[in-house]
């Protein structure tokens, strides 16, 4: 089972535009810096979180607890000119264990009520037996050769971004969720998709715009672990001259 | 005319995966903290930049010389353990100039090349005199509503993602670009382009997707100022419950 | 039984200099980051570590075993332009710890050895049951409407420090350590020092230069919760019209 | 004519402990990227700012006007829990700078006043023809060799803040100010000190408590260039072996 975290800075929107808009660079730069933050607190207990809308964001954190969730909580209170709140769902795949977080957490209030302020809201957490995540590393095939050395820098961003947009929309279906996590590269978490499953959605993505990928899947008991794991895959399939889709690692403890 | 400063880490890709895969938790930080950095610095000048695929990041730099970049560039080097190189270009609209940067940054040599280290190549630079930026500040109308308090975080994700995939898709055969900026915000630089063809684009996204979106356009002599007009212009739309499209503010001095 | 971590960033000395002197304001960031990164990771295991000379730093690491140090380690060298070295002792107090510390990191080659990067040292590590940290939280009474308000900023950081060499000249004699923390407030790992030996010290220094001075002193497994305990100590004395010199709290657990 | 800048987190203190003590390694984070913050954007004008006691900070300010503080202070209000206020205040000598700013600042209230909110208090401002800054960058000789490399890290730490606390009482009667900035290394902002009175006190502190040291003294228009030119005399002092106490350089423009 997968465990996910939904992260929602309090009452931010109405916070960014009083008592006038604020400086859009400081905005930047706090969401910029609150993430790495949250990051850096999360990997500590071998999570991993995404960006997302920087607002809102989204973790795989099998091995976080209730305490450790509290103890984010209150340091970001005192070092932040907000609060946050967040909600908790373990299930079998990524989308439904984000959907019973973000359940949890609109219970008890919008995101821009006033009056809501740095809940912690689990609807379950997994027990470290049956905890195991799936993570695909996916990245384009010879980017660099084929986009950042030749096209404009947007223009290569265009791409990247149509490949995300296509990814996400091929995944979710499947119960997977996809992040983009710079230069050419996406994380998906993917608890209960075949190797098959994975592939048979890169190989429809070339065809229909042709962009290749390739996903490094990994499997462990963390996302730390899963995600090395397909880092690892990711270098085979390098080191075969990106002749397959994907490649598989399990951790062994 | 519109200055734009394309910002690469220098073969970052090879160092990321040398000796091995490193910690993607640190690689996250990394690229977070990178960002955050370099808003700091240049919105010190009234500049601003987008994070965009985090190892190319592209930014507007009215208002910073020669002297600037090279400050930032060395700034860099002594707290981080890679180096960064700068394209700048100038032109009419910002696909144009963000092209002019990209191409004076290749001739010097590849994003991985191991020789290639810390080059500053400038295409072009805006005199103070010629100096305009054109910004509009895109969100969805009702977001927290409509999809965060809603859909399942994820699911909400996508819809701006989907959003940002539409609005990028028009906005380039215009000249324009598109950046997410967090939340359900997006902001465009827009030389060039009317009131009528940004409205053109958000009817017809509204056709397409059924994603109601405004814009604050801003005008103003640099990035900041550009922005902050765009903001007010938000305001003024909020202000008449969303019966506009767009709202233009240009910058008095 | 007291652990204590000396962090040592390799060969920073002759760094700073090579090929020419770093810009100052570049060296000052990137030591406060490092102090403030390190401060995060060490916290999420409850440890504390006191920015000292800011490229020799100590730590209070009960709780913080050899994988942990590892991790801190790999995640420095990921994101910082050098490496950090750690040696790491345990003892009765805290001198004798840091001493074994630092003697255990200078057999494996000096501070500004070329060859000697990224080494952990570990001399010994504090059994889970033997753990105890005792640390005090001195104050200066009433620096706000003595000094702040009324002197010079200078000549109020001058009366501070002074209060600081005159606190660590007593307190190292009695292998107790002490470091500033900001503000008036002085944080002292004291395991074996009583709370009279304490007062001693306090009441000597207030004979000698006049500065009225109060301790916090906490007790606990590890530096977190001891500190809590310290400042919950301070918080009673000033409750009580700081009538008293010290009041110490221990924690349940 | 320096110009000193005195930078003070509104009413910290209380802020520190309420409702109860926050977790002591929290505040630790918030004051050194609070300092690493302010000395990136005053950086960016070629000023200086030192840490002194982190919830005071005092900044050589020459090139900075009253909308650069401005916006340092509307930049810090969007990002962190708190507030900042300033004085500023130019002379002859930094202590006298730096009275002025203080004094100034104390006008608008006390440091704990809750009233008190993002004051910006300006006694003077250096014209640009008049800006001068003169910095002496001190060091211990071989602490490596003599020190780090050969007693405890404490003990270290203890024989460099004697040396900090005996330049200090010296230098303060001469109105000039010194600051820690890591290492081994001070900082002394001393306009209107001759090189002869600087050698004198190094002297006479080798001959009191048999510490060596040697100061490269740099001048220029800014804090930025004279710091620089002072590292560059420490280099001149090393390159001759330490034989000389003293080296000073002036930037030509």
């Amino acid at each position: 089972m997968i465990q996910m975290t939904l992260i929602q800075i309090d009452n931010y929107g109405p916070w960014t535009v009083t008592p006038r808009p604020r400086n859009e660079s400081d905005l930047q730069i706090l969401q910029a810096e609150l993430y790495a933050d949250l990051q850096r607190q999360i990997a500590m207990k071998k999570g991993l979180v995404f960006y997302t809308r920087f607002d809102n964001l989204l973790a795989i954190t099998n091995g976080l607890n209730h305490e450790d969730h509290l103890r984010i909580q209150r340091s970001i209170k005192n070092r932040y000119p907000f609060t946050i709140s967040m909600g908790v769902g373990a299930a079998e795949t990524p989308h439904e264990a984000q959907k019973k977080a973000t359940m949890a957490l609109q219970k008890e209030g919008g995101a821009q009520s006033s009056e809501r302020k740095q809940i912690l809201a689990v609807d379950s957490l997994v027990d470290p037996e049956d905890s195991f995540v799936q993570v695909a590393h996916i990245d384009i095939n010879s980017v660099t050769e084929t986009l950042t050395d030749i096209e404009s820098a947007f223009d290569t961003n265009f791409m990247v971004n149509k490949a995300q947009h296509y990814l996400m929309t091929k995944l979710i279906k499947k119960g997977a969720l996809l992040f983009f996590i710079g230069g050419d590269n996406f994380m998906a978490p993917c608890n209960g998709l075949s190797e098959q499953e994975i592939e048979d959605i890169l190989v429809e993505i070339n065809d229909e715009i042709e962009i290749g990928l390739k996903a490094g899947i990994g499997r462990g008991r963390n996302a730390e672990d899963a995600a090395y794991m397909a880092d690892l895959g990711l270098e085979e399939i390098r080191d075969h001259n990106n002749d397959m889709w994907t490649y598989v690692i399990e951790k062994e403890y």
